[in-house]
């Protein structure tokens, strides 16, 4: 059951798709608290409780012990103590004592003080008491989130090119570079579906443009690429540079389409370009020119974009820089104290994204200026919502691979989102790990983090954890900043073992593929907690390190350097499968309870459930070159199973779930029944 | 046995006090490779092979699987992928496939590069290859370890009381704000030794002064802590304010006492107070007189002292910032695009602990000037040296704490460290378990980290899993930076579960000061890996989360956030207490393997050994009000163990291990026998 409650004048954020009417009594479970004009709501739990969401936040799976705002943030070393990321995700589930779901639809910035202050204690203050809040009550936690799924729609569906392996770095800078990546890939048998175009392929970052001296034959090389199996995926950032004669900054002057500051000029912010104007996304117009300009690189044969620096990231506003460079000079030859260098620190420090310059521009909506950091959290969102739906217009028929650093709920149903700007830190791969299911609530089905850590120098055996992890998130991707060590998966002395990692993603992909598209078709979650498949056992809610990965299968990676094994909890009896490569695993029965386990570096751990099975395909150099017809299912002896497998063409954007699933069933005699959509050849393999 | 190589002609760092000879051959174990006038001395490992050592560094026990570079560094966010800390500790042991230990006696910056570059090859590359090399062969990690440390010298020991719980903050700012802080102790039962002066104390943060506004009757409020077993222990900064008139500037600069610039003037970096000389640490003249200025604080009834600053820490250096305000003029008005503005920020990021600010400045040593970045890692360990060797002079019958941020091997003879400015990372709290164990390898027993962590803003139950690991560090200290959440024990919803964790230090004082003045005496170590003790025991090298104190018990904190359990390997059967205070407490024999144990956010655990019991006191509000001489012991039931138990006056400087020891032995009946130094009257309770 939901009910919506609404505090003063919501402004809207077309987050949620089921009109639901608001309720004329206080709201449920929180005390109302108001102090100096400042609206909070408290909650007090109980010590047992355990809060579920949140999506896009550091700290663990259960979210207790920390203040999280949503304020959508550039921020690339997020340690733990960090508020703030990429995204607003305000969407929880308190489950314990009472169980409740809560969405705070609030394009503006609020804090969850869940236990920080006081142990027991869960709060929320909004900059501002106009909000509309969803308290949802149901059988369970899932229960809870699948109705808060089916209120904010449809979950976003990629391309099935885009659950292969990707590869990206800040930057390839060329055509060469490129077919170099691709080369080492397919030499090494290393599969590959993509590689990335970060902000260098374009003409002096600005968007909707080509570097013609780099990409010479840009269209050429784009099908060059694709005959080899491999898609060319551009980066679009949110600012677009202030340049004569450039077209997208020519049109978006001439019409408006810019955010503007209080006297009506265009608003100056600086990014990569330098000088930008952002495109006022809440603007209905505005939001329609801009994902109609991604129209110039999909017809030259582009099929993915991934959208950055949308929260907006600001390296400095124009104004605020020209106050700093006008006080610098005050500084010099003064004995520069603790006091006074740290005075001067701080303005230089306060030149990137400053809460201040939010508040300096304002977005056109619908005729009304409305300031920007009241409708904050919304930009990223309206951003990759204006390529969506420009894309529904202009390829009707095809699925554009589409994910965006900034979101906000709603969001999920344009595209998906990477975990942003990472490090090559072991804490970011367990930390990646806790994401995705606090992601999957939110309706973000299609995520991943940067394997191997954006930022920083990797080390081989965290690539290796890594990606025997990213294995199963639907967007596999190993990216890695400038200035930093190569790490692609041919770059270490171990290139095999590489190889055989990701063939086992390739293995799998009809397995990820089937379990993402009933996810997103049913409202439920690709990625989910242990404790939400096992809601009784007491123990589950404490394992903050595996993850139950669509219906058969449960994950549990290492996540720390040098460890040659682990503890894995088993919630019941479960097939594990310790694999080194899809020709090279072994399988063993284990029961249900603590276990300690081996795990060589170049292995990895996989757990069936009994009563289910796990199809397998050989892999391939690219999803499209996967024989889906011959499967393997890897189930029990004695125990009959059935699984529901989706296909599809993988392109086209029909998702009939009755039309495409083939039901595998394994009978206790192991005898193998297919019905349903395909003709599969099925063999089995049991224990 | 030790072997001694030497390369080029290596500055005496005077870290070594057994003299050896130099051997005529090549170094064992290492291959020499010549590149571009660059040494690099390379080392292929076996895959199993474990890498120990190396101090204050990020990342593992085992230091296999990143670049670690000795140069003394202020880094207070010291994430996992940070290169070099406050400290130079060049001593590490191999142990696998061929166990030896190597310790690089070298004053410069030389980095170690254990299977970063490829998994299995370990490399040492020195910035010159001026250097002495010892390597070290014997029975076990632990004698290789025990070697070394003969070879380097007895551990600085301090005063029993520095083995109570103490409390910090940047800073308490006066008189009546330390009275609070004590007064909420003791009110509510905290036990509690000393309260820490962070910077301002001073006047304008000028070493060896006071501010007499802040601090009007200084003795006095001395004597009036003292009255109530609570010592002010004040900060000592490396940077001696450039002021006229001020007695330590004015002397420094008549006597030539400060670092030099190339053309013979005084060198002048920013700190603190802004200006400051550098006293020339490396100037035995210059060192006496620094050492002696402690007097000041002294003869004022000051007992204690911790060296800050002492890399040293620069926030620029004069020349530098001359020229970046040259510059930054440059800049204004231009169009700052992503090269330009990181130029322009790079300047200004550049200032602090500058590398070629490293090279402006200049040591007198014994008449030869000598570049600083060539002994950079020798001034905090020098800094200390000079106030160790004048307690001697100046208190020969009476310990005075002392420990500094930064060190080097042989600093250990002068006093402690604590581990730096760390954070309030639950990831911080782990680096603090596994840190300690490659500290006392290079001789540093009395060791912390800052318990809630020094930066960031702190939660009530990271304090608590701190201070429940901290409770068995020799050094056991909450700390916190200025404009950080206040943390003291009191400053939380459960003050009474604080005050009974606190207790179960005070319970242990006894057995802890034993364990520490043993270590000290026999050159062995406090704090042990498993692996240590159990070499034969296969898994013990992976456990990274528990290790051994002392001979009697083993811990195994939880460092998790929301966790209220953890995994714990027994590497044999072992009693387990499981503890909320001193009278509240279980007792549970378990055997040799992996458990999971549940442990409640007031609850903590230690295990003691069989063969072993573990002593414990009633405890008081400070170490001085203890009752030593009725102790309680825990232990096995039918199984005789003896306990060897130090103990002394707690301050004059003889340590005679025969003339202090009291042995309890209890018999396998339960009978139990006192001998030795004291009379004690032992209860039992057995298992």
């Amino acid at each position: 059951m939901i009910r919506k409650y609404t505090y003063g004048k919501p402004f809207q954020t077309e987050a949620v798709v089921l009109q639901q009417k608001t309720e004329s009594g206080a709201l449920p479970y929180f005390q109302e608290i108001k102090e100096d004009g400042t609206l909070t709501l408290t909650y007090e739990m109980d010590p047992k409780d355990v809060v579920y969401g949140l999506g896009e936040n550091v700290r663990g799976i259960n979210k207790r012990g920390w203040i999280y705002e949503s304020r959508c943030m550039d921020d690339p070393v997020h340690v733990e103590t960090c508020h703030s990321l990429y995204a607003s995700h305000n969407f929880f589930v308190l489950s314990g004592k009472e169980t409740f779901g809560v969405f705070v639809d609030y394009a503006g910035i609020i804090s969850f003080d869940i236990g920080y202050t006081h142990l027991n204690q869960l709060s929320m203050t909004p900059q501002e008491s106009d909000m509309d809040i969803y308290i949802i009550e149901g059988e369970s936690v899932l229960d809870i989130v699948r109705q808060f799924r089916e209120l904010v729609g449809m979950s976003y569906i990629p391309p099935k090119w885009a659950f292969g392996y990707q590869q990206c770095r800040w930057s390839y800078m060329d055509e060469d570079e490129i077919r170099e990546v691709v080369k080492n890939h397919r030499e090494n048998h290393i599969p590959l579906d993509s590689v990335y175009l970060d902000i260098d392929y374009m003409e002096r970052y600005k968007d909707f443009s080509i570097n013609e001296e780099t990409f010479p034959k840009f269209p050429e090389f784009v099908q060059e690429m694709k005959d080899q199996h491999v898609r060319l995926v551009p980066i679009i950032d949110a600012g677009v540079k202030i340049e004569e004669g450039y077209d997208t900054y020519e049109e978006g002057v001439k019409n408006n389409y810019f955010c503007k500051n209080a006297d009506g000029t265009d608003f100056v912010a600086g990014v990569w370009p330098g000088r930008v104007h952002f495109p006022d996304m809440l603007n209905p117009k505005a939001r329609d020119w801009f994902g109609k300009s991604y129209k110039f690189l999909l017809d030259q044969g582009i099929e993915g974009f991934w959208n950055d620096m949308n929260e907006p990231a600001l390296f400095y506003s124009e104004e605020n820089l020209n106050n700093v460079f006008a006080k610098l000079g005050d500084y010099q030859g003064r004995n520069l104290d603790n006091d006074i260098y740290n005075e001067f620190l701080g303005m230089i420090h306060g030149l990137p994204n400053n809460r201040d310059d939010y508040k300096l521009f304002f977005h056109n909506v619908n005729g009304k200026m409305v300031r920007h950091d009241k409708v904050h959290n919304l930009f990223g969102y309206n951003m990759t919502r204006a390529a969506g739906e420009a894309f529904e217009e202009l390829e009707p028929d095809k699925r554009i691979l589409m994910f965006s650093r900034s979101s906000y709920v709603g969001m999920h149903r344009y595209g998906g989102i990477w975990m942003g700007d990472n490090k090559a830190w072991w804490a970011h791969l367990l930390m990646n790990l806790k994401m995705q299911p606090s992601l999957n609530m939110m309706g973000i089905l299609y995520t991943g983090a940067d394997i191997g850590g954006f930022g920083d120098d990797t080390t081989e055996d965290l690539v290796m954890r890594w990606t025997q992890f990213a294995l199963f998130s639907p967007l596999m991707r190993n990216h890695a900043a400038m200035g930093t060590r190569y790490q692609e998966a041919y770059s270490f002395d171990n290139t095999d073992t590489f190889r055989k990692i990701i063939e086992i993603r390739y293995a799998l992909v009809p397995y990820i593929y089937s379990e993402y598209m009933k996810a997103a078709i049913k409202n439920d979650m690709y990625f989910k907690p242990l404790s939400f498949v096992y809601p009784e056992d007491e123990h589950a809610a404490q394992v903050e390190d595996q993850l139950m990965v669509g219906e058969s299968l449960m994950c549990a990676p290492v996540y720390t350097q040098n460890a040659t094994g682990r503890y894995v909890y088993l919630p019941e009896d479960m097939l594990m499968i310790k694999a080194k490569g899809t020709e090279d695993y072994i399988c063993e029965k284990m029961t249900k309870g603590h276990h300690y386990v081996e795990v060589a570096l170049d292995e990895m751990l996989l757990f069936v459930r009994p009563g289910h099975i796990l199809p397998l395909v050989k892999p391939a150099d690219s999803v499209e070159q996967l024989d889906t017809d011959n499967v393997k299912v890897i189930g029990y002896k004695n125990q009959a199973a059935s699984y529901e497998m989706y296909d599809d063409n993988g392109f086209t954007r029909n998702y009939d779930l009755d039309k495409n699933i083939t039901t595998i069933k394994v009978s206790a005699d192991g005898d193998v029944e297919v019905e349903g959509a395909k003709t599969l050849k099925v063999t089995t393999e049991l224990y």
